[in-house]
């Protein structure tokens, strides 16, 4: 005879979110449900279901571990606020805890007061003057292929359809324009390896590098304005290695080059640009993500940026801008975290911002 | 009550070496008992046993895992044989085995095959023309500081006073006079960390290593000729190092370079000629040893020359003749071992070599 099972029921506790609170109060509240990459459900559930009871003038969806939602009121304009809702790894440093005006924790500024700015005002203006579309996405923090909005971008493409594309990543609140590309390739030397003590035999790989690090040193970069924002470009060795032991002549060395470029540059072209630098080089591509223009001649980028009341300047590190921009959408960096304390143990929000932050939006939105 | 313990008789074998057979048969039985640097008690034992019972016309003593034997005839000059006994960690290698004229097995060339011909003949020539040091030594594959023949140097200095020293390291029974020295150092380029998107803000010091990599390239070593035997040096970056992460502008890069360098140059010359090289840099030794000039003037070194019928070339490896070099003794490498198969999984000595090795041997002592 098999052995009675009691009947359990599961329950899964989804921390209830006030949406209409002070959006400080809310991104005290996402922070402090932890939504590591990978581990987001958690949140996802408590997003969705706070979307659900309090904003029922929108539609809401889920896509995985992402929470969707838009208005449909026939606006001219749609725009669109996305937002990734993982974090980095926990670093000793949750829950939430405030020191006067800053609000410290994980994820602070890396993106969820973005994400609670997001998600307050999206619950509570029920009549925008632009439909409105939200995207809190998964996997932003970690490998592009499990990129959360990659896959939103494949599976759902209707629901990316904007006319602006504001994205909550750390900028101070100030208003930073499409992004620069990336691309990381790795230039290896060669040469033949012989014992150091009959050096002649060999031939050294390693100092073949030379004329690699002398053309990177005498690299004059551009800079490039596009809409106002200045692009500064930049072409820098990362990682330099070589060596078998200490009695080898090395016959092997590798130097990682990063090249972020304008988005003048097509990734294509930005390939073809540092292959011309390194003529001659085995070269082998191991990261290529394009650019994204600014956009901010788009009437909707006109403006936001109005309401804003101040001008744009240009994004230097990657996001995921770009790949709005890749789709025609003008894209805008706008969030209230500070991007020099993103990924760091004391990762913390200036509070006024936040607020400050809401309020633009608000303006522009409401 | 403690329960009993029955007595037992711990019987350590130590093998049985006929320092009288055949030097081909003599190294097979030296390489089929193990003796890994640190682990050479038992090999050592078997060598000092042996000695004992089988040349009784010598003096032998120990000094750790060392054994040490001499005739004391009153000759006029004495020559000292010296061989290391430990091997590089057995690579699958052993027992030893014979294919045709070729005998393999871990320590066949480095330098098993050399203690074999140095230990029949001190058996053999019970009234050699010359009076005749063993120094059997431990510990020479490792750290320098427990070298056998540094603790012998410094705990029976006379022990090491002789005309001539000839050590068996594998120089495929040529005469290899003296050694180069080798000096290996880091020098470190500098810079300042940024992220990669806002290189400007950094400084390269991997860019910077353009300049020490472009040394390099345009040294031009000496040949130096000391008795007869040509001397190449050598600069070599034999390592580079140097990236925090491929998104990070960095701030340290570390090229280590070894010289090899003639014995004409003391290990202080040859230092201060590397600091000239890298003038302008931040420059650590981690590693000095001095090279030994050949001494093939000495009267000693000249018979020793006539018996093997050939002419001295430089020895280009760093080898413990340069102990004795250093003691004002012309010191010679000369062994049956040959120097390119050491330390392989294929290690193996010619037969052929090892017996011609004993007949020059034989004719310059008997």
């Amino acid at each position: 005879m098999r052995p009675r099972v009691a009947s359990a029921t599961v329950t899964t506790t989804v921390p209830m979110l006030d949406l209409t609170a002070d959006p400080v109060e809310l991104t005290a509240a996402l922070v402090d449900v932890p939504s590591v990459s990978g581990a987001e459900a958690t949140l996802s559930d408590a997003l969705e279901r706070a979307l659900r009871e309090q904003a029922p003038h929108l539609e809401v969806i889920r896509s995985g571990a992402a929470v969707l939602a838009r208005t449909r009121l026939g606006r001219d304009q749609r725009v669109l606020l996305a937002g990734h809702i993982d974090t980095v790894p926990i670093a000793d440093n949750l829950p939430s805890h405030r020191e006067g005006d800053l609000l410290y924790g994980c994820g602070t500024s890396d993106m969820k007061a973005g994400d609670a700015v997001f998600a307050h005002l999206a619950a509570t203006l029920t009549e925008p003057r632009h439909d409105l579309t939200l995207v809190f996405y998964d996997c932003e923090e970690i490998e592009a292929d499990r990129n959360g909005l990659g896959r939103i971008e494949r599976e759902l493409p209707e629901w990316l359809r904007a006319d602006l594309a504001i994205l909550g990543e750390p900028t101070g609140g100030t208003v930073e324009a499409g992004c620069q590309g990336t691309l990381r390739v790795e230039i290896r030397t060669h040469g033949r390896r012989a014992h150091s003590a009959r050096s002649w035999l060999g031939d050294n790989a390693v100092h073949h590098a030379a004329e690699v690090l002398a053309r990177l040193g005498a690299y004059s970069p551009r800079d490039v304005d596009i809409d106002g924002c200045v692009y500064r470009e930049g072409l820098q060795a990362v990682r330099i290695a070589g060596g078998v032991a200490g009695n080898v002549v090395p016959d092997e060395c590798v130097v990682t080059v990063n090249f972020r470029f304008a988005p003048d540059r097509s990734a294509d072209a930005a390939l073809a640009h540092v292959r011309d630098v390194f003529a001659g080089y085995d070269l082998t591509v191991t990261d290529l993500s394009p650019g994204a223009l600014p956009g901010l001649t788009a009437p909707s980028a006109q403006q936001f940026l109005a309401a804003t009341g101040t001008t744009a300047h240009a994004k230097y590190g990657w996001t995921d801008v770009s790949r709005f921009a890749a789709l025609g959408i003008p894209a805008i960096n706008y969030g209230p975290g500070d991007p020099n304390l993103a990924h760091t143990r004391e990762e913390h929000v200036d509070t006024r911002v936040i607020n400050r932050s809401t309020d633009v939006l608000r303006r522009f939105l409401g």
